[in-house]
């Protein structure tokens, strides 16, 4: 048979690597597919850039019609990154009856549905498990090992700059900004660490994660999300002591007819594998009504894991494409959960409130709470300051409804004795 | 298009979990593959033995002909265990041009090759993802998200019961025989146990899982064994202090131009993620030169989590009858890589001895030690005896021929002054 095509988009950190694999190996992978796999050309802003690996220049182009109108190229890899042009490019690919395969995660948690809708209309596959946790295989997993299963939970640590900030905090008790200059200096957080920090990235990951988890459409809209940015290292200590380690978690979970959904820093039992999660690795737990608890573990970024998966997909293509099947992409959104709103979640909820040393601090704290319904599961007074006459009182909730936590905060941070709440942490069991 | 029909042999404690899942799930598993998928015979040896689900008896069957010989049957699920007659239930249904889904280990770790290339010639597919680590994706992602890769290391717990057996020696001090008894009281051992305690589904797992890892043909007899009927939880307590757990390991390795393949007992690193693997719970440990350290976890046995999986095969199966692709079942040992001879393999090693309480003793293990060329690490002299006027001294090696230090081991068991070489444990880094 003739020769599978194959077109890249992009050629930076990923691309490079990819295009490296495809022609460096082209003959292992070839006899994989039972079909020739050629790189035909990729598409680059400076064809003149210096690349890491050495490039035949006579690939290269700036056009991206000399992709898209190319008739023996199959599959098209998507790796510009960002919304624009790279959703564009893709519904050109697609409608062009190309194969797509990308590492992109905003343009998959924003527009999956659609590109896979549009897909399926051209009998094209587009497949996408590089874009969470790129080098662990876990779309693939949940989409077909898992595939009998009613999943309950999906708890994950998708983001590697924070996991390895947190960890720093953790071991090194660094205060944030140095743990983050740390991250910054050693090439794991970009000079403008929001998409990170903040969570956006982990938000895009969970989106696609639980739409595939829970076959149903998960907008990064219906996304609950907060970020590292102002956690302290005391925290760390605190929890610690309780038995827990602090990990930006990644959370979706079936509660009767709704879906959580939702991206925060949490307190994690320390017997839970996820709390041994450290410096820049992901893992993912999922738990299926038969299965139980699998976890998946690995690497979640970079060149060589993302390559890994991409030229993975691009081979799965190819062989379906060799075998001659009609390709069908996976697309079994065929529920409706809503996800319901943050102020219903139920969990327990680690505070740290500054306090004045004096008597009947602890009856206040205890009233406002018991009126507003959240139980003390413990509590422990910490740090007395002479100077400052404050002490660090310590809380750890029984399950509660995050709005009444969130109201009893409230009125906790408005009462005379108390100077603030310095930690509101959700615990995640 | 018609119904995808499913035989199944067998209806024990997996077999019974498979037809329920498969009954029960109907629906939303047809709507997955976008074809009905319909349970129509299941072989029996006692129609009217009780089952653990109601169960429609008119789909029972003690005559596999009726599987075997119906042309509505597509797809045949082996779980009849053991060597024989499930070879020829699977060679039957191939010849009849039915793919077929397994979770046998035995038979896929021994004639798998053979069944793959009967079902590329039949143009069947022939699936068995549930041999290793039941409810673990491995094998699916081991031959397609890691497809790009060279892996250098398959490390793993793939034997549930002899884990939970260390694990209890090794957190509650218990000897072996107690550790033993009461995982056969909690169902998690045989009567007889030897299939688990002495390495054997190990490995047929560790077979299959180097085979497809290695892209060659790696035999049962290839794999040197050793199990764990004859470790000391002394041996533990001192492991834990130099930084070790003890587990069950299947290792494969590339090696230059040959495999490591090599199941027993080995001091794991504490920080190894393998370490902290408890219970009956399993663990894959891959390394790929592109995606680096990968680790599954999750539960490797019972009815659930292999269930689980074996439907997961039959929708893929299922999947690919609807697509209308040709199917080719994967087969891509292409290589030829001889298993070296376990003389020849450099690791380090902890072992321990009873020695004569008298000056001299220590100059005399490090003579006969350098003597074999095997370099010492670490010597710990523990637990004076003082009426029988022994001592254990523990000693751990750098990396040493095993040829080098077996003859060393045996030449110390001659020595006057030493008792016994009490424990040989190879150490996995």
């Amino acid at each position: 048979m003739r020769d599978i095509g194959v077109g890249l988009l992009g050629l930076g950190v990923v691309g490079s690597e990819v295009a490296h694999v495809l022609l460096d190996r082209a003959e292992r992978l070839s006899e994989q597919v039972g079909a020739s796999v050629a790189l035909r050309r990729v598409l680059v802003r400076d064809p003149n850039k210096p690349r890491p690996h050495p490039f035949p220049q006579e690939l290269l182009t700036t056009n991206p019609d000399d992709i898209f109108d190319d008739p023996s190229t199959d599959i098209v890899i998507e790796l510009v990154g960002g919304e624009q042009p790279a959703l564009d490019f893709m519904r050109r690919a697609i409608s062009a009856n190309k194969h797509v395969v990308t590492a992109n995660k905003e343009v998959i948690a924003k527009n999956g549905y659609r590109l896979l809708s549009l897909a399926a209309q051209h009998s094209v596959d587009l497949r996408y498990e590089a874009s969470v946790c790129s080098g662990i295989p876990v779309l693939s997993p949940l989409q077909q090992d898992l595939a009998a299963n009613e999943i309950s939970t999906i708890r994950a640590i998708v983001n590697g700059t924070t996991n390895f900030i947190l960890t720093k905090m953790a071991k090194e008790d660094l205060p944030y900004e140095d743990a983050l200059r740390l991250a910054q200096e050693l090439g794991y957080a970009e000079p403008d660490p929001a998409n990170d920090v903040e969570g956006i990235d982990a938000l895009y990951k969970l989106a696609i994660l639980a739409s595939l988890g829970f076959h149903t459409p998960v907008r990064p809209s219906d996304v609950y999300r907060e970020g590292i940015t102002s956690l302290d290292p005391k925290d760390f200590t605190y929890a610690h002591e309780l038995g827990y380690a602090v990990k930006l978690l990644a959370i979706a979970r079936q509660r009767g007819d709704a879906l959580e959904a939702r991206v925060h820093p949490a307190l994690t039992p320390l017997d839970n594998q996820l709390a041994t999660v450290d410096g820049v690795f992901n893992a993912v737990q999922i738990e299926g009504d038969l299965v139980g608890t699998l976890v998946f573990y690995g690497r979640g970024a970079g060149g060589g894991p993302t390559s890994s998966t991409v030229v993975a997909d691009v081979l799965t293509v190819a062989r379906h494409i060799a075998m001659g099947g009609i390709i069908r992409p996976r697309m079994e959104l065929n529920r409706r959960i809503p996800v319901m709103p943050m102020a219903d979640i139920m969990t327990r909820y680690y505070f740290r409130l500054s306090v004045a040393d004096q008597p009947g601090v602890l009856a206040q704290i205890g009233r406002v709470l018991g009126e507003h319904e959240v139980s003390i599961s413990a509590v422990i007074q910490k740090e007395l300051d002479p100077e400052a006459q404050t002490a660090q009182v310590v809380i750890l909730t029984h399950p509660s409804r995050e709005h009444s936590v969130q109201s009893a905060v409230a009125e906790l941070e408005a009462l005379p004795l108390i100077n603030r709440v310095s930690a509101l942490i959700r615990v995640e069991h």
